[in-house]
C-alpha cells in the first residue's frame, strides 16, 4: 500500500504547472439546487445549452456565458427523475463533475452552494465560507488507511489573495449525504475540525483532484446546525436570502479571477 | 415536482424493449475490490486493457475478453492514488459505472461483491443473493419528497428464471458508506427491509437505471452484522473464502445468461 498523504500537493502542484502561464479562461461551476444556481444564471445572463454533451436522458443542465475574459459554465444536476426533486448529494455531484471535466475541460472548478454552519466555530446565518479543506464525516471503515480513505481529508486549492480580496471566512467543509446529523456524523464532524456541513463539496474535491483540476469552494450558511432550530426548517427558512448573498459573492469570486493566472489567486 | 413512483417499470421498459431482440452480447461487471475482482478476472482469463478509455491519470483497471458468444468487460476502480487502498464505496462505484456504460454500452451490468448479512432475515456466511430491490441507508433528508430521493428505492432488473435455474437467495440490498453501522444507519436499514448491506449496490442501481441500463446484483456474504463478531474482524477472515463462492455464482449466472435474450433471464 503506498503511504497516505494529507491533502494533494503533487496533484495541485501538475495542476497549476499545466495552466499557470495564461489567465483563466473557463471556469465550471458546480452547484446543487436549482435555487442556489438560478440567481448566478441570471446575473451573468448564462443560457442553457440544449446541445450538451450530456448522455441522453439524464436531467443534467449545462448553462454557459461569457463574461469579461472568462468563459463560464455552470451545471446542475437538475431534478431527478424518479422523485422531482434537486439531485443533491455526492453521487450526483461525482458524476456532474466528471462528466463536465470530461466535456468542457475548465481551468477552474468552483462549488457554490449552501452549508449548515457551527456557531461554536464561528459561523453565523449568511456567512461565506471559502473552504480551506474537505473532509467526509459519513464514510467509516475502521480497517486501517481505509479510515483515512473515508475520510478523504483534501487540501483545497489556495488561494490566498482571492481570501484577503474578498474578506471571507475561511474553514474546513465536512461533507455528507444527509441534512441531518446523527450523533456518529457529529463526532466524525467534530474530528473533522468542521465549521460548515454540506452535501457535496469533499465529492467534487475527489473529482476535481482525480482530474486534476484545482476547486476552490464557496459556501453559504443557511442554517446553525449546533443551535436551537430544526436544520431542515431553518434551512427552508433562509434558503432564498441566502442565495442571494451567495450570488453576490460568486460574482466577486469571478470579478477577482478575470484576468488573472492561478498562481495569483 | 413530479409524483414519485416506487421502483423503474418505465426504464425497464424502455431497456428490454432496446435489447430484448437480440440475445445478450455484452455484459459489464462491476466489482469494488481486487480480492472479489481477481477470482472472477482469473476464471475467464481476461485481461487488462491498457488503452481503455478511462481518463489519463484515474487508477480504474478495465479487463475484458470473451467467453462463449459474451463479451466480458470487468472495471473494478483500482486502488486509491492518496491511500492505496480498493476506492470502495458509492462515489468510485457511481464513476466507473458512469464511465464504462459510456465507452462500453454493455446490455447488461452485473455488480457483484461481498456483503453483510443479517442473520434475522435468514442471511449466513457465504450464501450468495440475488437483490431484489436497493436502497441507501445514510442519506436522511428529512424535507417532503427529498426522504424519497434520499432512500432512493429502486427494484432491480427483474431475472426470475435465472433466480429459480441457480437457486439462489433473494432479498433487499441497503447501500451505505460506512463498513460499520450506526444506530441511525440501523433504523434505516430495518425500514428499507434489507437482508444484505454493501457498499455500493444502490449507487451501481441509480446510474444504471440514470443511463437506463438493466443492471443485477450478486452479492456473497462475508459477515453476520447482527451477530456476535466485529464487522471488520468478520469481513477480514471471510474475504478470501467467500470471494471464491462469488468467482462460482458469477460463472453460473455467466452461463446462464449465455445465448440469452434479456426477457429470458
Amino acid at each position: 500500500m503506498a503511504p497516505h498523504r494529507e491533502g494533494s500537493d503533487a496533484s495541485v502542484e501538475a495542476m497549476v504547472a499545466q495552466v499557470e502561464k495564461h489567465p483563466i479562461s473557463s471556469i465550471l461551476i458546480i452547484i446543487a439546487m436549482q435555487t442556489e444556481a438560478l440567481p448566478v444564471v441570471n446575473k451573468f445572463q448564462l443560457i442553457e445549452n440544449p446541445h450538451s454533451s450530456c448522455p441522453k436522458g439524464v436531467p443534467w443542465i449545462h448553462y454557459h456565458g461569457a463574461y469579461k475574459d472568462i468563459i463560464i459554465n455552470l451545471v446542475w444536476p437538475g431534478k431527478d427523475l424518479t422523485f422531482g426533486v434537486d439531485s443533491v448529494g455526492t453521487i450526483s455531484a461525482s458524476l456532474v463533475t466528471y462528466a463536465s471535466i470530461q466535456a468542457l475541460q475548465p481551468d477552474l472548478i468552483i462549488n457554490a452552494g449552501t452549508a449548515g454552519g457551527f456557531k461554536e466555530k464561528g459561523a453565523a446565518i449568511g456567512d461565506v465560507f471559502l473552504v480551506s479543506h474537505v473532509a467526509f464525516h459519513d464514510r467509516r471503515i475502521p480497517i486501517p488507511v481505509f479510515d483515512l480513505y473515508g475520510v478523504g481529508l483534501r487540501q483545497t486549492y489556495s488561494t490566498p489573495n482571492l481570501l484577503k480580496a474578498l474578506n471571507l471566512k475561511t474553514g474546513k467543509l465536512s461533507t455528507g449525504d444527509s441534512l441531518d446529523m446523527s450523533p456518529h456524523d457529529e463526532a466524525s464532524i467534530a474530528a473533522n475540525d468542521a465549521t460548515v456541513k454540506d452535501m457535496e463539496g469533499a465529492a467534487v474535491a475527489y473529482v476535481a483532484e482525480l482530474l486534476k483540476v484545482p476547486a476552490i469552494f464557496v459556501k453559504a450558511v443557511t442554517d446553525i446546525v449546533d443551535g436551537e432550530k430544526p436544520t431542515a426548517e431553518e434551512f427552508l427558512q433562509n434558503l432564498a436570502a441566502v442565495t442571494a448573498t451567495l450570488e453576490e459573492v460568486v460574482t466577486q469570486v469571478i470579478d477577482f479571477i478575470s484576468g488573472k493566472c492561478l498562481p495569483e489567486l
